[in-house]
Parts: structure tokens; sequence; C-alpha cells
């Protein structure tokens, strides 16, 4: 039995854990933001499709260089960016073509507007000026070649890759589906937010409206379920009825070691447990069960306890869900308290404050912290693993990193 | 006019400009991630709202420690978390009492199960024990207390924040509403995704729909419209309409000095040209047009070019509609490339891949970027100020960052 495991083999286990990628489903281009490429984006043809011109100027074919600044060239036409005409030069021709146009054909060289001077409708070379072919001409397929990845299968996608699948006409697009979460809390003492109760001895529900929240913003389709009261029964049949309707039910609460923490021993029937109890503070009673392709993920009731266990823990496993095996993304910060007196069994991971001071993090460790005061997580944990003084460097985890793959 | 200036000239003109900030609204607690509150969230009960233990154990009055060491305590009640009954010990007597229970009247301290033994429904302190008042109880309002203020005006709520709003049982809040965008663009040579045409002459529509996808995440309520031709009637007509509907108009293309660039001389007679060209690469051929509280903001356009400077300019003006004033969150990285040739006229962003390396972004420069080539901006952007050598510390933008204010 893997109890009382440090993070780095919990993290293991679930790197190692059967946990089988969801399947595909097709979603339009604009939903596709945050969702997970289940294919390749091939280039559907060649960026350029054919040579454009990347300045305004004047189309001709660089044999025709002498005559440009002698004879001059005679323009043939006006070639726009989108011109329906197909146009082609002769020798002592050229066309006016714009950034963005077809080159015609036959030409290979552009003079820039800035280049030339007009004179019965002919153009010609200003002093001192030079021309070269396709210097002003983006070549076809010098950007991207038809048949090339564009964006690769396994990425997340984000606003700046819609422009990408807009521009090579993916409308419709493959992607992992959704995973489905059920979230449920249970104690006696929670009341769900809104309601109204005869005495005060309650606190209303968080943890279940956070962890909807994360879930929602890391792309799932989570759902909210009833507060579960502290009876075996009512644990049982609640996880029951979720797993039937989701890929990962997530409970908080009922994971110590007290009388009436029963979900701890409930979810041990429902699959084998990957590992119960890790060295991390806050967090420590937390639980993976594997249950046959779904996933029980139980998390302590305090609500940082229950972040960020999720956070470690329930992001790799949605990773791994969607064929990916998302690192945490653990970053230097300058810190500006002084580390010590540090836990020496459980490895902490303290709320602190970070801010941009001359392009680099500084974070604040608060110190007033406990696992109960929610209020705490805003911008960053810092991981507590060595003494450290004011102005070093430390490992931080920024809180928005981990809402993304 | 504010023409061809530098790109702090630009932004300080922006933080100048007339720009209200919009009306509120309420959202439901779900629907308020992302969004700007309007108003200070206070809290409306002190945390924790009484005295609570943090532990399993046995709640007594301290002036009984030495009955708990001699004749031992009687054992009168369980008091668990969510009890409905008010409790009360007297002299002599202690309450079973878990974790996140109401500390019973008369209590003080808590002595956790693993310091006693029990004997004829008696407490008894272990040897070499010490219990201390208030050790294991979360004194009332510790963390908060009624009235503080939770969640300031002006902050941006994250899913972090929703679990101190479900516990502050605040369902229901007020936010800026958010920002109506328009999205326009123009061009002969632009195809909607889907169209079909009848020669090859064209390329997809990518601004709009990244503009789409970028607004979206900054909370916005944006609309795509049809593809301009470039007229100059078709483009007037187009904005005018879409300003009605609109806070902002966002328009790409039209905006170089070619024959069948129309726009960058429409819109002037909208409103007062807050500036119009600043020396930034992509970018340049920028307007920000300020018309009696809407805004139009015409972006060049090539794909980077018009990304690049909705980034930097359209993220501000946005800003200000949402009374915040965010600044461009620029970090250190280490380069792996050399910087070299830089512009001597304008300031480049360049797209850049980074990566994590012990804790430390590395970017990676792109080396063959143009302003029309979409699919370089990805993770990333590299200010090119000044010369560097790899493995130097270089200024860098993270996309990501740029989607929140």
């Amino acid at each position: 039995m893997n109890s009382n495991i440090t993070l780095n083999e919990a993290l293991h286990l679930i790197s190692n854990a059967n946990i089988k990628p969801l399947q595909k489903e097709k979603v339009f281009i604009h939903n596709s933001v945050n969702r997970i490429l289940y294919d390749d984006i091939k280039a559907i043809e060649s960026s350029p499709k054919f040579d454009t011109s990347s300045m305004d100027g004047y189309a001709f074919c660089y044999s025709d260089l002498e005559r440009l600044q002698n004879a001059g060239l005679e323009i043939l036409s006006i070639n726009k960016a989108g011109n329906e005409n197909e146009c082609e030069v002769g020798k002592g021709k050229c066309i006016k073509t714009f950034t963005g146009a077809k080159i015609p054909k036959n030409a290979d060289t552009i003079a820039i507007v800035e280049q030339v001077y007009i004179k019965n409708n002919r153009i010609f070379l200003n002093e001192n000026e030079e021309v070269a072919p396709y210097r002003f001409i983006r070549k076809i397929g010098e950007n991207y070649k038809k048949g090339d990845v564009l964006l690769p299968k396994g990425m997340q996608i984000n606003p700046f890759h819609i422009g990408i699948l807009a521009q090579n006409n993916t409308i419709f697009l493959q992607v992992y589906r959704k995973p489905r979460i059920s979230i449920l809390t249970s104690g006696d003492e929670i009341a769900e937010i809104g309601e109204i109760k005869e005495n005060d001895n309650f606190i209303y529900s968080s943890n279940n409206h956070t962890l909807y929240a994360i879930t929602k913003a890391l792309g799932c389709e989570s759902s909210i379920h009833n507060i579960i009261q502290d009876s075996k029964l009512e644990i049982k049949n609640a996880i029951e009825s979720a797993l039937e309707s989701s890929d990962m039910v997530i409970t908080t609460g009922g994971m110590s070691k007290g009388d009436f923490d029963f979900t701890k021993e409930v979810i041990k029937d429902f699959g084998e447990t990957i590992f119960e109890s890790v060295k991390i503070k806050p967090g420590k009673v937390v639980s993976y069960i594997n249950c046959k392709n779904k996933h029980i993920l139980a998390l302590p009731g305090n609500p940082n306890s229950s972040v960020v266990s999720f956070l470690l823990f329930g992001r790799l496993i949605l990773s791994k869900m969607l064929n990916k095996d998302a690192a945490i993304p653990i970053q230097k910060a300058k810190i500006t308290n002084d580390i010590r007196n540090l836990d020496s069994i459980r490895l902490e991971f303290a709320p602190a404050s970070i801010k941009l001071v001359d392009g680099i993090h500084e974070a604040t460790i608060i110190e007033n912290r406990q696992s109960y005061m929610i209020n705490r997580l805003n911008d960053a944990m810092v991981i507590m693993d060595k003494k450290a003084n004011k102005g070093d460097l430390v490992d931080i985890i920024i809180l928005n990193d981990l809402l993304k793959f």
C-alpha cells in the first residue's frame, strides 16, 4: 500500500497508473480554445499559396532591369490583392502590384513605389536605387508547405492558434472530449451557499465551488452534487451514482482519522488505491482510487488542502485523460521573507503574493496561513523545500499556470 | 497629431485618454470568473465565526488541568462539526470535540485524542503531554473579521476566489459589464472561412477570428462582422453601424499608404485621433480614435501586426473601460540566440518559444519571422530593445499573461 509517500512518489504513481485517454469529438473553431488537439492540424495548402508581393510596387521580369533604367517599363494594369484576373507581364512591361497581391506571371521582381518615378505611363528606376529578384516577394511555401504540421496533436489550443486554424480553413476539428467531473462534498457542518439554517453551527460550502471553477478552467464538464451528510451509506451511494455519469469523482472531506471520517474507508471498495496520504502541506490525506478507467480523487476537507492537492494530483490525472503528462510548472522567484522552521516531514506549499520587479518575480509568503484559510490562495505558492534568506531565489508555482496543461 | 510615436508615448496617450469605465451588472458566482469586481467584497461574518476546534480531541476548561492529570475529566457528550446542539462544559467535565466543531461554552482548551487515555468514561492526560489554552482552537475572527475586505474592487476574479465568495455566501455580485466589441476586417483578398471562391487569389480571414478569441479570453462580448470590400463607403458604413452597438470597434487592414488603403482615412471622421502610427514591429500602422466614449482601434492587416498591436494597445483600452490600468507584464528570460541587427527605427516584438529550464524561462527567437506569418506567435515575444548575447537575460512578454488584466 502506497501510504504516506512523497510528492514525487505520488506523481510517479499517477504517471504510471492505468489512465486511458478519453475519446475524441469534433468542435467548431471558436469552441476549440483550451481544448487538446486529437490530431495534427496539417496545412491544406502552402503559405503563401502563390508568390505574393510584400510591398506596393511594380512587378516585372528582372531581365528587363536595363530597360527599367533607360527606356522605362510600360504600366500594363493594376493588380491589387484579391484581384480576380490573372495578370501576365511581357518584355518591357510592368504591372502595378500591391501588398498581398499575386505576382503576375513572368514577373520575378518588384520595384517598390518609392524606388521609381512615372512618366508617360512608364516607370523608371530612381538613381541609386537597386532592385533584386524576389526581394519584395514572399515565395510560395516560404512560411509553410501543404501538408506541414501547423499544430501538433496534444497541443492545447490557445486564442493565438485560432488564426492559424482560420487561415487553414479548419472550421471543425477533432479534440479530446471534455473530462466529466462530479464534485462531491461531505460534512454535517457544510451548508450549501444560499441555504438558510436554524442555528449558526455551519460553514458555507466552498470546496465544491472552487473545484468547479478550477476544473471548468481546465476544460472539464463539471457538475456539483448535493452536500453529503457524514454517513457511510450516503457517501457510498453518492459516489456510486456519480461514478456512473462521470470520468472522475472528486470528494472533499471525511479523510482524516476522526470518528466521522467515513470517506477514506468507503472509497477503497470502488477500486485500486493507487496511493493514500502524501507528505505535503497543506494536504496529506488525499487518496487516488483507480476504478477500471474511472477515477476517484478523495481530497481533504480544508479549503487550501483540497485545492492544493487537486492542483498537484487532479490536474495530472486529467492531463493523462487528455493524453498528456502535464508537469508542474515550477519557476524561480526572489523571496522577500526568510524561510526557516521547515516542516521536517511534509513538503509545504506556502501561499504567497507575487509581483514583477524589474522583470523578476518577487514572492512574499503569507505568514499567517492555515489550511482552512481559503483567502490566502491568490497568486502563487512557494515550495518550502529548503531554508532560504530574503533575496534568495526559491521555487514557486504560479497558480494561473496550473489552469492549463 | 501624434503620428509615428514611440510605444511608451502611445501607451501614455491611452492612459490619459477619455475612457469612461463601463456600467456595472450582477452575475452569479460561477459566471464571475475573469470578471472585474465593481465593489469590494466584504465579509458578512468573521472567519471562523466562532471558536473552532482545529483537531479531534476533548474540550475542557484550562482551570481543570490538574484534574485532567489526576482524577480525570468525565466525557459528557460528543460534539461533532455541524452539531446542532449547543454544548457546555462544567468543572471536571469535558466534551469530545472534532475538527471543525464549535468549542463548547466554558471550554478554552483541547487535549487532542493522541494526548489522552480513557478509563471509565473519563479522560486522563498521558505522561509528558502538555496542553495549552487555545493551542488547537481557531479563534473567532482570526482569519478575517466581519466587514473586512475579502476581495477588493478592481480585482479580476480567478477560480481560486470562487471559494472565498462561496464561503462568504456571495452568490450574486457586481462586476463591470462586458465590453462589447465589434470586429471588422476589410480587404478584397479576404475570404471568410468556409467560403468557396471561383479563383484562388484570396486568403482565408484569420485576424477576425484571432481577435475574437483574444477578446473573448479577456472577457468581452465580441462579434464578428462581414468582410468589407476595399471601398470607402462600405468601410464607413460598416464602422458606423458597428459603433452603434458596441463600445469598441476593431478594424484590420486598409491602414498602409496603398491606393486601396481606405480605412486609415475613413476612421478620422469618427472622432479624435489619439495617435496614428507607432514605431513598433510588427505593427506600426495602428490608429486609436476616441469617439465620445466609444473607441475605434484600427489595426494593420498582417496577422502578427494586428495581434501584437491589439495586445499592446487594445488590451490597455479595454482595461481602462474596466477601471483598471493594466501594465504590460514584462519579465526576464535567458535568451538562446544572439540578438544583433536591431531595427534602428521600430521596437521589435519578436515571436519566441519559451521553456522552463531549472525554473528559469529560456526564450528562443524564431529567426524566420515576417508579419504575415501568423503561425509564429505561440508562447512569447522577446522585446528586441538592445543587443544581447546567448545566455543574457532579456525582456519578454508571455502571451498568456496578456489574456488577463
